[in-house]
């Protein structure tokens, strides 16, 4: 399958980009709004994992050209670039495209991180309501810390939770999610469950802070 | 130490008092609206914990006698009665005793179960708005599935996040948390972190209902 990381040259982008690139063989595209940044990062994460003895191939291309390439977009963008960036990419996209939400709104105050929920409701839901109709968004990959993620000397072993109302689409990104060693997808449910998935990042991000030896945590369910 | 659970005759009361009881030499004392309630549960635990071959003596009380003769009270309560449960005990609190925080709100929809935030941010500061000045509020055990505690022969192996304002009774209520087989206690920093934390119930719930094989779930952060 190929899968475009829009927002790709950031933290978290690369953390999943290494994982598929490393883990399997799907194809892996970088996106970003500007193009060369997008090909610099690509062909470091290309060297990162071709360093490691596996052969893969990792472009760099504009957001708009990556989601045209890909058949799962990824929106690793900043909570407040996901609309316009499903704007800016909608043309492009095909029936039987997926679009994936990792984002998470987020403010600090002096306890914390907290949920900042977006009127729609949750990330997720204001990725849905941009998308065109024809496209289901599934929300996904919340709380896989990404230094971890972007470590591939880490196991994970951790849980990622799916959130989509079309469960075809859904099942692409579980098997999306499968694929990454270490990664257990589980089910949450409707996009409408989307606000108590997201609202685990900026706990995770408060455990980690308030505690010795916890950084980059992620959950596990059990 | 002496730990009153305050609607300890439900099913999240129960769990707790099964496992300090059998777990710890900790006093339990169960409480209720109606005394002889709360003596029959008792009693009932008692003879669980007994028939394990562990001595162990569980007795049930008022809500208000049960408060005035703990050390530790525990709000076992739904959401809507934690201010008019402290409300009722307030008088017999003395320095030094500490209230505990379990409860979260939430509410449903069709597509599951939803942190229902109160007006005050979080049940762990409604908590603290109603305790006297002088009695600090933990906010623990949100995570812990009631039927999961509530079977002695279930190994936990999950985590509970403390929440406070007050460092020492922070540290007790770890100590407590500690002291049951398989938990482990994480600090999740000030009450003003306690709405990430109560979001976590609604979505077990929502994560067991959507998976096979998923129920009375937990969560460990790694």
């Amino acid at each position: 399958m190929k899968i475009a990381l829009l927002g790709g040259t950031g933290d978290y982008g690369e953390g999943l980009a290494l994982r598929w690139a490393h883990d399997t063989p799907h194809t892996v595209v970088i996106g970003s709004r500007e193009q060369e940044k997008a090909e610099a990062k690509a062909q470091e994460y290309e060297q990162e994992v071709q360093g490691r003895g596996v052969e893969t191939t990792i472009r760099g291309m504009s957001n708009v050209d990556a989601a045209a390439a890909a058949d799962v977009t990824v929106l690793a963008v900043p909570p407040y670039h996901v609309s316009d960036t499903i704007e800016a990419i909608s043309e492009t996209l095909e029936e039987g495209d997926i679009l994936v939400s990792p984002a998470t709104g987020m403010k600090r105050d002096e306890d914390g991180f907290h949920y900042h929920r977006p009127g729609a409701g949750s990330v997720t839901r204001v990725a849905a309501d941009a998308a065109p109709d024809t496209i289901p968004v599934v929300g996904a990959f919340h709380s896989l810390a990404a230094g971890r993620l972007a470590d591939l000397d880490v196991e994970l072993g951790i849980d990622t939770l799916l959130l989509a109302d079309d469960e075809d689409a859904k099942d692409t990104v579980r098997e999306l999610a499968e694929s990454i060693d270490g990664v257990r997808p589980l089910d949450a449910g409707g996009i409408g469950n989307a606000a108590e998935v997201e609202s685990i990042t900026p706990l995770l991000i408060n455990v980690a802070q308030n505690n010795d030896d916890a950084h980059d945590l992620g959950v596990q369910f059990r």
